[in-house]
Order: structure tokens, then sequence, then C-alpha cells
């Protein structure tokens, strides 16, 4: 019966909104993908990853100066640079780090970590340093104290270390990589007292096929024994540490200092440093203390992983020393333009960064040399066609993303009423990790023409053409199918995005749309080379995209086609029914579920769940609306204009600088950054924080804040959401 | 040389973007100027003071039934109305509010206030118990106590009573009206621990010419000895009480309780009532203790005024009864349109409310009476000539105004997003108070529009026109001349709008360029009749607009060519330069003076006054731009759409949600609300708000907060308006 009602109820969803500015647009259409040629992204991929290039560092002025010239040379207009200055960190490539295990009376050395992972394909890697082992942000010092285990470092590892009654207070905390962003982690264990922090890639994570070289790179995508993650540790969704809500622009003034920042805990104070598996197998078998067993905290080696404290030799302690700096720098974003012939003030954005922790050829390099080919493709296009895109794409390359999005966010700082006037949607590919499938974080609106562009997109594994699956959109689907979205279950798995790339800035902190895509392994949530010296073009050209980069030019043409899309339909495909539709059966669902069972036992929810049921009838106001709508524009061309212009706004009605008055830069009612995995997004943080308050409250009606306070709290959160799905439907009025 | 280099500099400011869209601008212009009927004014006005009209009761939805039936029969278009729900006061008919002088052992009462004024004019003015005296808002209840007379009642006068010692703990305080809005009055009262306030009507500000019967109303526009001036108590530019920052819509939520909002003082807790001067004489001339001769505090009886506290009967205390109470209501604004012909998504809108305290014949009547006049001239204009304007002209009628802007900013709160999108300018008439001149309150880049206009219509005072001033214009200037523009010395004075009336969410809270314009006597900063019950079109008939509403139908001119010049000129005349020229001129050169000298004082001032020099910097770098941009304007326009497109949203970028973390209803970085006076306009009040820190700090670099802790603020805040004047540049680039 349900399911009856579904295929009513989505029989009214017809969207092809299919006609172009392009009265060629099949042709334009076959001439762009067509020109796409994957030869040329190895060709840039090489250039640009011929030596480290850490943000803020010579080297990536270097890299900044090629993709610049790439893009006049393929015949961008106005190709410029954007500066900030930005408070970034470094190690000391004289003074490596180092992790030891010492005789905690005598001082005496039993085992100490080199610092430097080995060079396995010497001419990449060989650059002096390039193999120092250190995470940016990390506290400057040396810490000595008993280790303690603690897992993926999350708040129930920790809880679960206090149950048992262990605790982290002055000790040296060993931390898994996985589950959760690093940043999180370290924030956590500082707040519980640790010392000093040891972030390790456990086997269990990188080397799934075991630890035996002949498992591992240079035979596998799998990380060698000696390989370390790097990484920033910066928590805050800010850009720049110094500069939340500002740009860090030349002469302009920073509102913040260095102490109010670790005050904040925006960066810790203690020290933290990256070990590889070989390295921490020393620390972690010799641990003393509570089996793991009865909790998911054992991890890839073949010994029963234990908490400590201490190590089986109870004379044994660690030593952390880390030698890291704090140092202002200028940094660079990149822009270039192709202007539009008919609504040259509407952007279409591609974006990517070109920082690297090393040599950075999966991340970003290979994104970077993508964006460079999209950009040569589209100009030899219109060179070929004498088309226009009737919008103008934007093309963006970002500095400083790895220490934490700093780049892209002081950008949207600086040009927030500029984007929110003129972004149509922001496209960004941070990286291309793997070769298993396609793989999109994407909002509802897009959703139709993310499925639609990947149709059209020439499956780039010749096995799987084989199979039947001729394009992308085939392994996509047949990779990530999980029917999450009820009136269309063709569409694959689409998660919402989160601060794990370029695009955080441009959803949560001004509303517009975006997507951030790849090509990755289903079974990985990370791959294995991760941040590693390990990337460099060897990984690419004899590992994952052997057959002559196809797997980067399929990336290439599906940019570019969808950049084309947005640039050139009549209609800007956007949909809000799609959306509304989410909204309905996925957000709202999930929040009436919790909602309405904690009002069941605390009487004082009953405004809560009253205002819960007021949000759900307008979610319906919505869809209903928004099916008329897309009626509308089916079947009369002469309200393009109309539309477009109205809808490209829509997603702006969610942004509410008042929604966290203690998070001020938490700014979009649907969309954040979940506070708890940086990597991971929430939906409608606002309203879900309230419900934990009141979750943990252990008297709702008793608090000293007065009777049902939480709740009144609770429904004042819902409202907000309310009140933007309200200006949505305004939008669509022709008349205020 | 000063001068010479002003005349270099203003040379080059050269501005008549005279261009209209449309062909036959001469003729159009002059029949809709001759369309403005003063008789039809006249008409209307009649009809909608025809009984008393407070927001929230069924007399007031007759009149906004009135309007709406005027405007569509007038022809505009999509007349509809946008209801809120909001808390608005009530006094009791059936008990009145009295004030009396009784013996303090006894109880017996010497002397006791009727509470009602007399009806003067009995054909307009005899709706029963229209002449109720009373207050908004005010605290309900009873209160015993000594009088203190404390003169308007601002932070000096309370700092004059304390350092003479006198303490106005527990005492009823006597305060004037006049200086400031009431509400600052009674809530500053309030915080001084005050138990009753007594607001009343001094001869010297409402009968300057005399309190005999003869130099009064009705032989006069000065006040009668029995009237008094209603108003609300209110005190936060958030409009309804319990809904700051969001809209009041039905079915939301409310984000205060009344009790918060108590407790946030926006409304006080302590009875207050209003007095006639007739009745204020009985206790002034009866008050005891000091004089108050060395101070600005004696009005206009003719016997020495004393600040008390108590009577020279020390037996006699004060008792003030005041029935008051609070009431959710529905309220209704009322929107009509004519829809653009080439930008029907660009509105100029025009404004007015249309409830009032009584009758309200001058606040607000002659404002809606006049706005219903314009509607019916443009769409008469369209009528006779063929011509429709080019942009959309939106008519808004906003209810409860008086209560404290409440209709107005929930319209703003609703649909913030939609008039950020969309609206050019917002026009405001109030009301139309004499016939002395015409006088506005706008922001920079309006004056050469608003003088431009002023210049083209009749001077409606034929003596006026007898003495060679033909024009409203000359008028004006000979009345309003002040030189304050210094590339401008043609320019009367046009003060920065503040929280008088309804354009005050436009500006502040969106950022859009707004006017507030009237007919006054230049020596009243209020008139006389202000929100009495004497406010009937008797006063305009008999008193003040006697020529056929000449008056009257002059700001109807003014109001319709203003908008026709907005609505039809290719270029959108605002203009930047003036702005720029303000900026430098005005506004930075005071702060210079007053952070340059804190800095001489204060050596942790370095980095603010290094901080000011930058953005005095910028400010040239602006100036220079939009010189070259009014160049290229001039010369071509073919860059007619490119300019329009990108000045209307100028001043979205001076639009920080971030501000004043603490007020976050402050949103302007320029304009804001005096937090003093609710009437009058402060520039830059974040940053002054540091100065008065610095200036009250006993100790600036011993300061708990740590050294320079307050250089550092300060100078953090005159950046916050350095990106504010980056992104007015960065608007007019033609990328990003």
């Amino acid at each position: 019966m349900r399911n009856l009602q579904f295929l009513i109820i989505c029989a009214f969803i017809l969207f092809v909104f299919g006609i172009d500015f392009d009265p060629n647009r099949a042709k334009t259409q076959s001439v762009l993908i067509n020109n796409i040629d994957g030869l040329k992204i190895k060709e840039t991929l090489k250039t640009i990853t011929a030596y480290p290039h850490v943000a803020g560092t010579p080297q990536n002025a270097r890299v900044a100066d090629t993709i610049a010239n790439l893009w006049k040379r393929a015949g961008l207009e106005d190709v410029h640079f954007k500066e900030y200055e930005a408070l970034l960190s470094y190690s000391d490539n004289d003074r490596p780090n180092h992790v030891s295990i010492i005789d905690k009376a005598t001082g005496k050395t039993f085992f100490k970590t080199i610092g430097m992972s080995p060079v396995i394909i010497p001419y990449e890697q060989s650059t002096p340093r390039a193999n120092i082992q250190w995470l940016a942000y990390s506290g400057d010092g040396t810490a000595i104290g008993e280790p303690v285990y603690a897992n993926y470092g999350r708040e129930e590892d920790f809880e679960k270390l206090k149950e048992i009654g262990i605790s982290v207070k002055d000790k040296i905390v060993v931390i898994r990589y996985g589950r959760c962003y690093r940043g999180n982690k370290v924030k956590l264990a500082q707040k519980y007292g640790a010392k000093a922090v040891i972030l390790y890639s456990d086997p269990a994570e990188v080397a799934q096929h075991g630890t035996h070289p002949s498992n591992t790179y240079p035979n596998s995508e799998w990380m060698p024994s000696g390989g370390v993650q790097r990484g920033s540790l910066k928590v805050s969704s800010g850009g720049d540490i110094l500069t939340p809500l500002v740009p860090a622009i030349k002469d302009g003034y920073p509102t913040l200092t260095i102490e109010e920042a670790y005050e904040k805990q925006i960066i810790p104070r203690i020290p933290v440093i990256p070990l590889s598996y070989g390295d921490a197998y020393h620390i972690l078998s010799r641990l003393s203390g509570n089996e793991t067993v009865d909790y998911d905290a054992q991890g890839g080696f073949n010994f029963t992983y234990r908490y400590g404290p201490g190590f089986n030799d109870s004379n044994s302690v660690i030593k952390v020393e880390v030698n890291s700096k704090l140092e202002t720098k200028t940094i660079r974003n990149i822009v270039g333009y192709i202007k539009g012939a008919v609504e040259p003030d509407q952007y279409v954005i591609l974006g990517n960064h070109y920082d690297a922790w090393v040599y950075g050829s999966i991340d970003p390099g290979s994104g970077t040399a993508v964006l460079a080919e999209v950009a040569r493709a589209f100009v030899k296009t219109m060179q070929q066609t004498n088309w226009r895109p009737a919008r103008t794409i934007m093309f963006c390359a970002w500095d400083a993303e790895e220490h934490g999005l700093i780049g892209s966010t002081e950008f949207v700082e600086e040009f927030e009423k500029q984007l929110s006037e003129r972004a149509v949607v922001y496209l960004n590919v941070d990286n291309i990790k793997s070769n298993g499938s396609f793989s999109a974080e994407t909002i509802p609106s897009m959703f139709a023409q993310v499925v639609e562009t990947a149709k059209v997109i020439r499956n780039p594994v010749e096995d799987e053409i084989r199979a039947g699956r001729t394009t992308v959109y085939d392994t996509w689907f047949k990779t990530f199918s999980t029917k999450f979205t009820p009136c269309h279950p063709d569409y694959p798995e689409m998660a919402i995005p989160a601060a794990s790339s370029d695009m955080a800035g441009f959803l949560n902190y001004i509303g517009i749309p975006v997507i951030n895509f790849t090509y990755r392994n289903a079974s990985w949530t990370q791959y294995p080379l991760y941040h590693s010296l390990y990337e460099t073009i060897f990984a690419q050209e004899h590992i994952f995209d052997t057959n002559d980069f196809a797997i980067h030019r399929s990336i290439g043409q599906f940019w570019a086609e969808l950049a084309r899309s947005y640039a050139d339909k009549t209609v800007i495909p956007l949909n809000v029914t799609i959306f509304a539709d989410q909204l309905k059966y996925n957000y709202l669902a999930e929040l009436r579920g919790v909602v309405y069972d904690l009002a069941l036992k605390h009487s004082e929810l009953v405004d809560s769940a009253n205002q819960l049921k007021i949000l759900s009838d307008l979610s319906d106001r919505l869809l209903n609306r928004s099916r008329i709508i897309d009626n509308q524009v089916q079947n009369d061309i002469s309200v393009a204009k109309w539309y477009s212009n109205r809808v490209f706004k829509v997603e702006r009605c969610f942004i509410n600088p008042n929604m966290s008055p203690e998070q001020p830069q938490n700014r979009h009612l649907l969309y954040s950054i979940s506070d708890k995995n940086n990597y991971a997004a929430a939906t409608m943080s606002h309203v879900y924080d309230v419900v934990s308050e009141i979750e943990n409250a252990t008297d709702v009606n008793t608090r000293k804040d007065g009777p049902g306070q939480l709740g009144v709290k609770l429904a004042r959160a819902i409202a907000l959401v309310q009140y933007g799905v309200n200006c949505v439907i305004n939008q669509f009025d022709d008349v205020i």
C-alpha cells in the first residue's frame, strides 16, 4: 500500500528540463567530452607532482604559477591570483619528529622511530626530507608518559576507557586513524587530559590484504609498512585560524590571537605525531592492561590489542618529540573564467585545491590535472564549434586546503555577497582515489542532473563495459545503490557533502548547491596511501589508472559535461521537488522518529512535537507547490528565465547566521559539519544538539533553567527550519 | 588651499545619469505629477480617520480593508494582506489611568487626573474613550512614592541627579518628553530603580507661544493644556517583542517568553503614564528640593523647577494607577503592485503605516492618504499614456508601526532573502507634520536623486513662490542648508534614517537604500500635537494645510516622481561616489579625530590607529574607483544594466550579522540605531561602543582581560568596516 502511494506520488515528478540555449547541444556535448584527453592529464600531473609542495612554500608557489600558465595557455580569461595571509604550520626539516620507548629511570632508549618513511620509487620520491613524518598544527615539544590505546579516539572510545577504569590523564594516547577526522580525535584526547597523541595507520584500515610487502605498495594500493598519513589537526570551519568569519586579506586585522585559538581548541597545545604500522607495532605489541576483545578495538595485527596503561615492562615509557612551528604565509588561490554569452553574472564554478602534503599525485594532483584539462577542453570546444556557454564558467584552484580548507574559506568569506549573488553551483573534485566506481556527495536539488550526466559518460573500465555496464552511471548504481531516494529508486547513494574538501564553505556558509565527486573503492572510507609519501604518479600509472588515464579522463568528462549542463540549460537544472521529497521522506521522517519518541517520555515536549507537525505539513505544501512549478516549467519554456533566476537562490533560504549563537560559523539550517567528525555532514545539527541535551538531561522538567525550557528550546530550533522552508515557498511567489 | 583641493576633487564628480527607459519621459513625468490631487487626498484622509484605529482592533481592520479597496479600485495589481501574530498592548477603556497626589498617612486625595483629554472638535473627536491617556507596554498596576523630576530622562540627567545626591530608587520619576525616544527614558528610569514613571509634555516643547488657549490648538498647532502624547515603550529593533530575528508568522514559535522580554528590558515592568502639561503643573509646581537653575532642566512653566524628592508638603506622595494588558493579535500589512515592464524582479518600494494611536490624521493618516493617491496617479498615468514603469513599483501599508515598527519588521524578517534580492530602494513617508519645509532622512547614495527630484516639484507654499523659491528644493535648501556634503554645497542636510519609522528594518537589517521624508517646521524636533487626540483632519483643513491640501499634494508629487525615477531610469540613480565622499570626509574624518586623540594617550591603540589609516586609504581607493565608474556610465549607456545590477546591491556589503554578538539585530556596519535614543541614528556604532569602553576604562592596559585588549578590540571593529568597503570595491569588478 505504502509502495503504491509512492508510485502515485512519484508519477507526478517529471523532470527532463531538456532545452538548452545552444541549438547544437548534441554536437557541443560530444565535442566537449571527446576533447578530454587522458594523456594530457598525465602530462600535467607529472609537471605538478615533480616535488613536494606544501602550502606557503616556494615549491607550492611554483605549482601555482604552473597552473596559472596552463590555464592562460589553454585560453581561460582573466586568470589571476587571490591572496590571503594565513597562519600555517610546518615541521622542522633538520629535526625530524620521533617516538621512542625509553627506560623511565635511566632514560635509556630501547626503540626509536626514524621519523621518515622509506623511499620506494626513487625517481619520484627522493626530494630531501620529503619523507618527514609530521602533522600540521601539532603542539611543539617533548612529552614522556605511559601509553594508553584509545582505538579510533572517538567519544565512545574514551568513554569505554573511563568505564573500565583507565584514565588518559597525563598519558600518551595511541589512536588509530579511521572513522572520523584526525583533528576531532586529538581535540578529544586533549580534553580528556592526554599529554601527547600518537596517530597511526592500522593494518585493519590500510593493509587489508596483509602486511607482507608483496601485498602492499608498490605492488598494490595498500599502504607499505613505513608509510604514514600526514594531515592537519585544525578543528574549525572558519578557514584561517586567526580570522574566523572574516577574510584574511593583507592589511586586515585578525579576530583571534594564537592564544585565543588554543583556548578555543581550534588547534591542540599537545604534541601529536603520526606513525606507520611498522613503527606502531613496537608500541602496541608491548602494551599491558585489559584486552580489547569485548569491544571493537582490535586492529589488524595478529596479537590481542590491549589498552594499557603502560607497557609489559613497567619500567618503559614513551617519549614523543615534535618540532612544529606556526608561520604566517601568503597563500594564493587562482581563478580563471570563460565568460557566459547570455548570463555573464551567473557563475558555474569548478574548483580543486593544489597544495599537497608531499607530492600529492592523488590528493590533489589528480583533480588539479583534470581541472586544467577541463579548461583546455572547454576552450578548444569553443574554437571548434563557435559555441560559448550561456552562463559564465569559473575555474578555481585553491591553496592551503590541506591545512584546513583555508584558501577556499577565505575566498568565500571575502566574496560572500558576490558569490551569493552570482553562483549557480559549485562543482568540486578533491582527488581521484581509485578505479572502483564514480561516487558523489551532493544535495538533493542537484541529484537529477548529476544522475543524468553520469548516464552520458562512457564507463572508463573495460571489464565493466564488457559486463554490460557501459556508462559511469551503470557501475555507480551497481556499487552504491541503496534506494535511499524514495521516489527515485534509480538514484545511487549521494551523501550530503561535509568538510572533507573545498565545497564546505560554498554550501555551509553561503548556501550554494555543491557537489564533490571522485572515483573510489566502495569498501574503503579512505584510500590507503592517503597523505603519504607514496602519492606519486607511479600509483596512477602502474597501479590504478593504467589504461591511458581512463579514470581521470572519465572524471574530466563528467566534470565538463556537468558544468556545460549548468552553464547552458535554459532552465537551470536544480530541482526543488527532489529536495522537498528528501526533506519529507528522509530528514523529517528521521527527526519525527526521534522527537515523537522523546515526547512520549517527556510531556514538556508537546510544543516541540507540535512544531514538528507544523513543519511536516509545510514540507507537504512545498512538495505540492514544487510539483506544480515543475509542470509549469515542463510545459512552458517562456518561464525558463523566471524559474532559473529564482531556483538558483533557493538554497540561500537555509542560511541563518543566528541559528547557533555560540557557533556563528554554523549558518546552514539543514546541512552542517558534524562536531564529532569534520568529514561527516550533520542534518539540522542545531535541532539535534537540543535533542542530545534532552536525552542527556537527567530531569528535563526540574533543570535550573525552568520547567520545560529544553522543550521550548527544541520547538524554537525546529521553527527555524520552518522559516527556511517558508522562504523557499515564498521564493517562487511572483510577488512578495 | 583645502577649498581648492575640494574643487578639483569635486570637478570630477559629474552625475547626471539622465537617460530613461521611457522615450517620453518629460511627458510621463508631467502627467504623473499633475495627476496627484490634493482634494482626493483630503477625501481619503477623512475616510481613514473617521474613528480611532489602534493596531489589532476591529477599527484598524476596517481601515485596512478601506486601503486595500482603494488600492484595488485605483488599479494596483495583486493587492493582498500579509499577516503576523504580534504581542500588542492595550489600555482598559473601563478603567482609565490616573495620577493622584495623596496624603501619605491617610490616603486622602488632594488631586487626581481625569485620565482623559477634553474633546475640542466634537464632530471629529467624540468616539467614546478615544481620549483615554495611556502608553503601550506600560507595566500594569499601582505605585505610590515620592516624586523626583528627572528632566528629559537621559543618562546625563540621571547622572546629574546622582551627582547632587538624589536617588530615584523607589521614587516616581517625572520626565518631560523630548530629546530622545520615550522608551529609552523609561528603560533608564527602571534601571535606576524607579517605581513608576510619569511622562509629560512640557510647555517648553509643546506650547512655545504660551499656554493661554488663544495660543494653542485649535487656534494653532501648539498643544492645548489637556493634550497628551501616547506612544510605545518597547525598546528593541526586533519588531514583535517575542520574535526577534524571526517572522511572527502564524504557526511559528516565539523565540522569547514574555518573562524573558521583561528580563531583557525590551518592555518595562513598572507602570508608566502620560500627562498633559495642565496636569503636570499640579505636580511640578509643588516639588521641593534643589532648584534646577544650574542645569538645563528648567521647562516652560513660570516657576522654578525643582528636582524633589517629594513635595513641599512632606505628607504628600504620588499615586500612579495604570491598567495595561498584553494581547496577541493578528496584524495585517497590505501590499500591492504595478509590475515592471522590463525588470519585474527589481522593486521600488513605497511604504507607510496605517495604524494610529487615536484618529491619526497626521501620524500616519497624512501619509496613508497620500500613498493611496500616488497609487491612483500612477495607474491613471499608465492609462493616459500607455506607459508602464520599467521596474516594479510595490506599495506597502504597514500595521502596528506605533507599537514599535512591528508590521514592517516582521515583513522584513520573513522576506529577507527576497527583499535583499529584489529591492532597489525603499521610500517611506510616516506623516506630514506641518507646512514649513520639505525634510528628508536618507543615505548618501540617494542624495543626488533626492535633490534632483525636489527641484522638479513645485513649491506648495504661495508665499515662498512669491519670494522666488519656486520649487520644493528652494525652500528646503533655504531652511536646512548646512553645507554638510563637502563636494555638494547645494545639498540640504539629510540625516541618516533611524528607527522613527518603517524604513528602519529595510536599511539596518537588509541594507536597502531608504529615504524617509516629510514636511515639517524646522524649529521643532517633534510636532506639538504628536500622538494626541487632536490629530484629526481639522488640524490639516484649518491649521496647516488650508490651501486644498497643497502640502500633502506636494509630498505625493515628490513621492511619485522619486519612485518613477528609480523605476524608470536606465541607470539606477544610486551613486557610490557621493557615498565614498561622505565616508571619507564625514564618517571617517570624525572617527579619526576621536581615535587619533585616544591613541596619543594610550600606546595600546597603535594597532587601532594603524587599522583606521588602512581603512582611510581604502576609502580613497573606493573614491577613485567610483569616479572612474561614474565616467564610464556617463559616457557609455551600454553599461547601464551592468552598473544597475551591481549598484543596487552595494549597500548589502555593510550587512554583517556577526558585528555585535551581543546584539544580533545590529547588522549594518555603518548605520544603526542609537542605544540611547531610538529616534537617532548612530554611525559605526560597533566601533564607537569600543571607543566608549576605552574612554571609560580607568586603566586600559591593566584591565583583567589583558594589556591592550581594548586596543585589539577596537582594531577588530574598524577592520569589519574595512571588509565592508572592500566588498563595495569588489562589487564592481567584472570578475571575482
